[in-house]
This record gives C-alpha cells, structure tokens and sequence, in this order.
C-alpha cells in the first residue's frame, strides 16, 4: 500500500539534495566553527553561505539578521523575550487569539508570573483578524506585537506588513511567526516594518530542531540562550552547523519549487476540497473565504470524531491531521477552531490536510476513494460511540 | 598530509554508526512523533529507546528524567532557570569561578537583571575549589548550586557528589553541567544527590544541536521554552528526531568506549604531555597534580602566544585550542586560567590537546614530531611580535 502524507503542516519529509548537503558535516567537516585550525574555518565558511541562502529566501537586508536556533518554538520565545528586556518601560503584548502554543503558552507564563498584560486579539468565524480591536489595543504600552503569518491549523493568512505598519505607529516592535508561511508562499521583508520573524526548517523540508529568527538590522535584541558568542551574541551554545546547512539548503529548494507550490500543489489541494465536499454531506472548509496557505485545507465533517478519522484514514495508509500535533491528546476543538467559533459538532471532526511539492495526483485520488465511506462508517457508530473499539469489524 | 584532531574537548566527530542510526529519521521515518498516525508512532518508539540509550550511560532511575535539549549551552540555562522559579524564596546561586560561559554568562545577567546574589567559589592554581569558600557561601538562601563535573580547558574533575550532598544539607538544588564528563568517565547518577544535570551530543561523538538535561524524578521544573507539551511539558518545540536518535546511539557507543579512553586513550595523553615535557623547556601541565579527565592535557608554554601555537601546529595538520573554543577572539588568557591565577607569561601560552577514541599512537608521534621547533620559532619571534606575518617564511 502505498502510503500518502497530507500532514506537511505538521512537519515534511527532509529533501534528499538536503540530507546530502548535510553529511559532509557529521563526519569529515565536523569541526567547531569557532575553532581557530582548518577543522573549524571550512565550516564556518559553509554557514555564512547557508545564512545568506535563508536570507535570500524571506527578502531580508542582510545575511547577518539571520540567527540561527533549535526551531520555530524557540525563535518566538527569543523574539518576545527579548522586546520585552529592549523595551523595558512597556508591559503589554499584543498577539492573535489563534498564536501558536509557542507564542500564547510563552504569553500565559509572562501574565501569570510578570504581570504583562497580554491582548488576545479576537478572529472571526473565518479566522480573519478583528481590526478594530487590534487598533484599540495598539498604545504606547505596547513592547511587542506578535501575529503570526499563517495559521497551521487552518491556512489563514494574516496580512502582516499592514499589521507591522500600525504596530510601528505606536512604536512597538513587530514579530510574526512565519513557521508556516515560509517556504510556501513569497516573503519579502525588505520594505516592510517587520522586526522579528521566526521560521523553522522542518516545516519546509529541511530539518527537525533547526530553525531561525530574522532580526531586522538596528533592533536591539537580547539573546534567549545565554553562553559563548555565537551568532554574534544573539543565540549561545555550539552551532549546529549540519542543521544550518540543511536549512540553507532547504531554504534555497524552498525557492526553486515556490512557484510549483503556488501552482501544481494549490490545484492539488483544490482538487481535494472539492472532492470532499461533492461526496461527503455535511462537510466544509474551514477559512476557505479568506487568503489562504496554497497547501493547507481544514474540512469539519460533522458529527464525526476527527480523531478517529484520522486514525481509520491511518489504516489506509493516509496521513493527516485533526488539528496541529501539539495539540493533541485533547478531545476538545482545538484552540484555533474554538477562537473562530466554529460550532462545537463541526470542529470536533475538523480534519487537516496539508500538502507539500512531494504530493501527486494519485494521493488526491486515494482519499478522494476512501473518504465518504469512512466518514459515513464513523457517523454509523456516532461520535460518542467507541469507534476505537467497535469499528475495527469495517476496517480494512 | 595525515590530520591530527586533538581538539575533541571543543568538538568530536560524528560516529559513523550514529550517522548511519539517524539517516532514516530525515527520510522514511520523518514523521512528528506528537503525530496520531503511522509516521508519528514508529518515531515516537525511537525516541523513547534513545531516551533510555541516554539514560543507562549516566545511571539516571528512570529515562522520563530525560529530557532532550538544543545542547549543552540550552540545558545549563534551562537548569538554573528553573531553580529559580522553582524555589522563588532563595535568590542566591553557587558555582564556580571555571564554569562555562553557559553558566557564567547566564549567571552575570541574572545578577545584573534580577538582582540574584551569585557566589563564585574561587579554584587553587591547581583547579581545585576551595572547600572552605564553598561551605561558607552554602545557606538556605541558595536556590541552586551548579558546579561542572569537568572543566572543559584543564579537564580537572571536580567532587560532584560530594558537593551535591553538602548543597542538599541546606536544601538547595544541585546542578552540575557535565558537558565535558558524560561518555569520558563514568556517571552513575543513582544514589547521588545530583538533582539536574546537562551534557550534549557533539562532545561524544554524536551530533551537534542536541543535548539532554536529567531532572531526578521529584525535582520540579519548569521549562525555559514554552509551547507544546512535547519532553512531558520539559521542553517545547518539534522534537529534533534524527538528533535524539543519535545521541541515544553515541550514547551506547560511549558505554562501549568508556574502557578504551580510560586505558589506551589515556595513555596517548600521558605519552604526549610527557613528550612534550621533555623536549621543550620552560613548559608545564597545568591542573596535572588532580583528578582529570584521561583525555585532556592542557600545556602553559612560556614566552608562546597560545594562538600562535595553534595557528603553526594547524599548518602541519594538527589541530588543539588555545582555551575553549567559545572564549575565543581574545588575547587574554581564559577566565579558567585566570581563575587559577596562572602566571600571564604561561597562561598566554596555554594550549589544549584534548584526544577521543578515534586517536592514534602516530597522533602522538606527529605532534612530538614538531613541537618543540614549532615552540623554538615562536618563541624567537618573541610573543609580542607580530608572529603571523613575520613567521611565514620558516613555516611548512
Ligand atoms: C563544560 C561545557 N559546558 C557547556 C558547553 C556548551 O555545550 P554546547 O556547545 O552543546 O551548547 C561546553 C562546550 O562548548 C562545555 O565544554
Ligand atoms: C505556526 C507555528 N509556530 C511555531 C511552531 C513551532 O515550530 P517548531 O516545532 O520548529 O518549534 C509550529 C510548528 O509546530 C507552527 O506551526
């Protein structure tokens, strides 16, 4: 059986052109690129050009606004920390209702344990932004406005450089949280207010535990990690230059397949929509009204469990998403669904579906084949049944 | 030209087994293990065997005391932030005047930012700590103690599990970072009263970007990164896969090795710090009269510009360090041996040979080879001459 992988979002497949360019690395290039000998000087020639591959992916100004960290997670931990030390007379941050977990747990520990004030801006059930409260929360007392540029659970794209241009108005910094927007559709941060952006190599075919966080050149930064001095000063502890240069490399495949993304992929997960919708009844996407990442689509199925469509799709091979993994464990609609207001029988069988440039037509065709019938097969048992148990008679 | 590494204390390559173990986490099986379906699941049974590869190399109780990190650098960090909340009525903190960068820089911010009263337990020109000093600054107003369990510079071995016990007397929190012990000497952490401790993968053969830090069951934490609740709620982000599996392999291989560098490596670093001893004149081991590492020697050569060292030993393919590789950029002697209060015509002169298993009997041979005309050169020159232009011409 072959088996289709529709959950990109939640993390992708490493490119082979990437594994290879990071061997080298492990084992004859393996030296430390602080080191002063010719162990440490080939490498770090190797990730300055790796640095100037990210920058050239996201527009940036120069390669040294680039500083590499362990991922997507910790990039916006450094970025809101950090304006919160550089702009130490202010003590409210502004993010979206439907942040990540890295941004709204981080946001959470700051109200409890410093009493920063954190302004959750509210989405509408399409997931767009609420402008006006965003204006209404925008004052002088705002450190950091951090929005992310796409949602992973649901595609939606916010339109961050106006977001950025406002946040500047009140002289605020502003981080997005680029993690899904990055590799998938264009990012040009020069000409744009943006301060801080966070981006995360395994969401774009590169490495897991690699990521980086854009600081716009002249923004103070105070580093997350402290230690020796690499990246100049802005994330201590010994480079993980394998990772840097897979996520170089990553980044400028990333550029290479942009347009196929935007073309072939998008048609992809059209053809999909579509599908699902023309034979399933009582099925819709979630934030199709809205822009929206080319790859990503989020289908509430209701009076279906999404989690145990996400474990029957499993035992055909197919691989998605009943929200993002992070999430997961909690039989709840996630937080996203929950911010948007979707009702409850739809959001509880809200399911993921996240392409990549490695999905073909054929991956489209398998769950086009299985989805009603397996969708139908749960709502047989009814989503307070024990699928797990009484449906393994159905399964294949 | 044969290259001798002898800088394995800054950075060891790769195993080639530990390649081979994490090649298929970039492909095959490069799900996110907090995902529902197949690709998530058979990683997550990897992780958990990686987890217990880590944990029989230092004799923790049970493998959910560990939780995987970025590094050495990040688990310092996190250790002593999460002593800090945890026991928020202390805010003083003990360690020693040789840490890290990772634990002293981390410490001088904490003093200046949060007003943490930080004791820095000063070392005898040996590298000894003064017991007294560490006795004295031990009261119910410590919060945690965090000593090294090996110096990375001299290699000098410090009583850990003594020093753990009289930090438990007064109920503060023991750390020890043992970034430069785990996989050279044995750690057995059971029946210690070591409550956290760091160590990374690139300094035992495994890869660079991961780390672990042990938390002793019952010892409450709360995680420097916030986000998903992947590391039971230790630390947040996409766990680095490929990473974790390879440090669980060099983990293993370390366990096989331990005997080899105990004995055989042991007795390359004696042969080279003997030779070198007695072919040049006016050098001396520094911290030799000690407990240390079997394989680290760190030579003070008067009258020698330790950079200058390292740069001429580098042209004939021989690398080692002139102080820790993340104190570098700097003509002053390393804060260690500052500490030391090594005499400033030696420590400038100071150099580091630090071997692993993958050394040889001709290692040894070669540096013998040409270190004492190398010295010779460098000393005529004279120290403050401007060696690296004037020197080319006698070089190879
Ligand atoms: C004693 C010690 N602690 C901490 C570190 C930092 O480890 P890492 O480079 O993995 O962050 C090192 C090595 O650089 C070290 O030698
Ligand atoms: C929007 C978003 N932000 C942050 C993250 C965290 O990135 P990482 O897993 O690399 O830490 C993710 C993915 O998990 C994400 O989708």
């Amino acid at each position: 059986m072959r088996s289709v992988y529709l959950d990109n979002n939640a993390t992708t497949r490493v490119d082979y052109e990437v594994v290879q360019a990071m061997l080298p690395f492990f084992t004859d290039q393996f030296g430390n690129p602080s080191s002063k000998h010719a162990f440490g000087s080939s490498v770090s020639a190797a990730v300055r050009k790796a640095r100037r591959q990210v920058h050239a992916l996201i527009g940036a100004r120069c390669d040294y606004e680039i500083a590499f960290t362990s991922g997507g997670t910790e990039s916006d931990n450094a970025a809101m920390l950090s304006a919160l030390e550089v702009m130490s007379d202010r003590t409210e941050v502004v993010i979206s209702s439907v942040e990540h977990p890295a941004v709204l747990t981080l946001c959470t520990h700051l109200e409890r344990t410093r009493g920063v004030k954190v302004h959750k801006i509210p989405v509408d059930h399409h997931g767009r932004l609420n402008l006006d409260a965003y204006r209404a929360a925008l004052t002088t007392r705002v450190a950091i406005v951090s929005i992310m540029w796409a949602n992973n659970e649901t595609g939606t794209i916010f339109p961050v450089v106006e977001l950025a241009e406002l946040a500047k108005g009140v002289g605020a910094l502003f981080h997005t949280d680029a993690t899904q927007a990055v590799g998938k559709i264009p990012v040009n941060l020069k000409s744009t207010a943006i301060d801080m952006l966070s981006l995360s190599g395994h969401k774009l075919h590169g490495p897991k535990g690699i990521g980086a966080l854009y600081v716009k050149r002249g923004v103070r930064f105070h580093s997350l990690i402290k230690g020796g001095r690499q990246e100049r000063g802005r994330r201590a502890g010994t480079e993980n230059t394998p990772g840097i240069i897979g996520l170089g490399k990553a980044a400028e495949l990333a550029r290479k397949f942009m347009e196929d993304v935007n073309t072939r992929v998008k048609l992809l997960r059209d053809r999909l929509e579509h599908g699902i919708l023309q034979r399933v009844p009582n099925a819709f996407v979630i934030g199709n009204s809205l822009e929206r990442l080319p790859n990503t689509t989020n289908i509430a199925f209701e009076n279906v469990e999404g989690d145990g469509l996400v474990h029957f799709l499993d035992r055909y091979g197919i691989a998605c998403s009943s929200g993002s993994a992070c999430a997961s464990g909690l039989l709840e609609p996630s937080h996203v669904l929950k911010a948007m207001k979707i009702p409850h029988a739809a959001a509880n069988g809200a399911t993921r579906f996240s392409f990549s440039r490695e999905n073909r037509d054929e991956d489209v065709d398998r769950v086009l084949e299985v989805i009603s019938e397996t969708v139908q097969k749960l709502r047989d048992v009814g989503r307070y049944g024990s699928w797990l148990g009484d449906i393994q008679a159905y399964m294949p």
